[in-house]
């Protein structure tokens, strides 16, 4: 193992002082300019590394953002992460990445381990099972920015990014509709987390201002994946009044609706499907999915932006005092193509 | 902005010195057991949090390590973070990530990065750009652990956890042999990382051993996307002599596959189509996709422990001669179940 290179050694090596060395690597003028690109080649060649962690302690800054999210497997946050790291590099952060697994108990950790690594600022996303959000309170505590991005929550005051989640729910029903359907099912999730009120809400709207009265038997809630989809149009099926389209709570729930109609000799849009997020696979099977685009690339942007502007401004969070809501975009695709 | 607590506050409300504080929170026993838990509740009622940063200087351990990935939004990647993250938390680990997106450059930017974040090692896959290896030497120049997964390096010789590609490729083309398959085509990529090489000669030795001889126009290479599926089966489907069966690169190489048999009408198992990756839709699309399980999950699980054993071991990489290698799983699907 090489031994770590330090300025005494680069000092010896040049047969000049510490204080030399010092003053050349931080770029202070007090030294000529050949001494400087002396310290500096000879630093290059022995391959020194500034101590950024001793350095951290002068500055108080560790240029490393903590980001809690549910999982880096669900595509949506594997897409903000991939978009935030991206942008913040170019102003010189790293992201320090905490996985909550849809866990309270694991969020409450996250937030403790990413503090203690004195991160400069979280940016995070809450669990399923959020529903006090004390824990977030000791980011602010410390003075330390705390951004909130898509799943945000009513009792905690932060600064955030979120999408229009309401006109999320009321385009996809409103396509429906355009297309001429009108028996149209929902099958989602009930979560304390708001987005999926919040799209639902949009569903009612779109319909009420459609002047279609709500069949409850059309909503179903389940689970927010695959299965969840499968299930919810078994049993929509099994109805006296068929829908004559289904809003999956996701593309995944989408993906469900599709096998159980299959199953049932039953090809999209016959009857409609529709989903939410726009993953990958989602324009290219057959037939393809119709989709909401949520952004996710432009909302770990619009995060990265809204810190290094809280930063700037020395912390001054009540400054931002409006959240940033990003439209979501409709892609109706052949799955809801009956025109 | 609150004010950071430090163990002067914390002596100051007891009215005791700082010493007996410091002794008290790093458990020290010289002092009694009642003044240490007077010392540990004021400290969180005050909202004490110990400093990491500084006292790694001492330990010379942050407890971070630096992942490097070509890109969080590859599925395959995004489950080696998750698994990584979630597996090196409960050691007290947490992950500083790095995207390279597929850029030689951008990787040599990502080791320096992660090595002035003072990461306590390094745990990476290769761009696809990477010929020189060289910018990843300084990694265990510093004396930190590296290890290397999924996309190696000849001359790189490290630590390393990887699948075994070239029976990926023989199990994909010998399942395609016994279900009844003969002209077999391939489409994928040509690039210096290995994996694709090896599945390809795996893909060769199955046809040898079956006494198929190698049909070049069965080769197609372009790119590892969807589109490269599509183009690729549209030349293919232009030989007089077509293929019953075509290999995708990946899983969504095989959904462009069978975007472009669709529009001529195929749907399989008619012409077999089977990828490697085994994505998330796969299992869901009609018909379902036969695929590779590369085992992400147990390939990050693999490299913690890969990294907590050499730590152990004070960074003696050198015990660690022989790669982990693990084993493709098979998923037969009905994209080419003929029997």
């Amino acid at each position: 193992m090489a031994k770590k290179t330090t300025i005494y050694d680069i000092a010896k090596a040049l047969n000049i002082t510490v204080s030399t060395v010092s003053r050349a690597l931080n770029n202070i003028s007090t030294i000529s300019e050949s001494t400087r690109e002396a310290v500096l080649e000879m630093a290059k060649k022995m391959n020194y590394r500034p101590n950024k962690v001793a350095s951290s302690l002068t500055s108080g800054k560790t240029y490393i953002i903590g980001v809690l999210v549910p999982s880096a497997q669900i595509q949506f946050f594997a897409s903000v992460i991939h978009s935030l790291e991206k942008y913040l590099k170019s102003f010189g952060y790293s992201i320090l990445l905490y996985q909550t697994n849809e866990s309270l108990e694991s969020e409450k950790n996250g937030i403790s381990t990413l503090l203690e690594a004195q991160v400069d600022g979280i940016i995070a996303s809450m669990s399923l099972e959020t529903a006090d959000v004390s824990h977030f309170e000791k980011v602010k505590e410390e003075g330390k920015p705390l951004i909130i991005f898509d799943r945000t929550h009513d009792d905690l005051q932060s600064p955030m990014v979120k999408i229009n989640d309401e006109h999320a729910g009321y385009l996809v029903t409103k396509h429906l509709l355009d297309q001429g359907y009108k028996r149209i099912a929902y099958i989602t999730t009930k979560h304390r987390i708001k987005i999926f009120k919040e799209r639902y809400n949009g569903y009612q709207k779109a319909l009420q201002e459609a002047g279609i009265a709500i069949n409850a038997d059309y909503s179903v809630f389940g689970e927010l994946n695959v299965e969840g989809g499968y299930l919810g149009t078994h049993t929509l099926l099994k109805l006296k009044d068929r829908p004559d389209a289904i809003i999956g709570g996701d593309d995944y729930v989408a993906l469900g609706i599709i096998k159980a109609l299959h199953e049932n000799n039953i090809v999209p849009p016959t009857i409609g499907v529709i989903g939410f997020a726009n993953q990958n696979f989602s324009e290219h099977i057959i037939p393809s999915l119709s989709t909401i685009d949520q952004q996710a690339m432009q909302m770990g942007k619009e995060c990265a932006k809204m810190f290094l502007k809280i930063i700037e401004r020395n912390h001054a969070e009540e400054l931002i005092l409006e959240p940033v809501v990003l439209e979501p975009l409709l892609l109706p695709r052949a799955s809801t193509k009956r025109s």
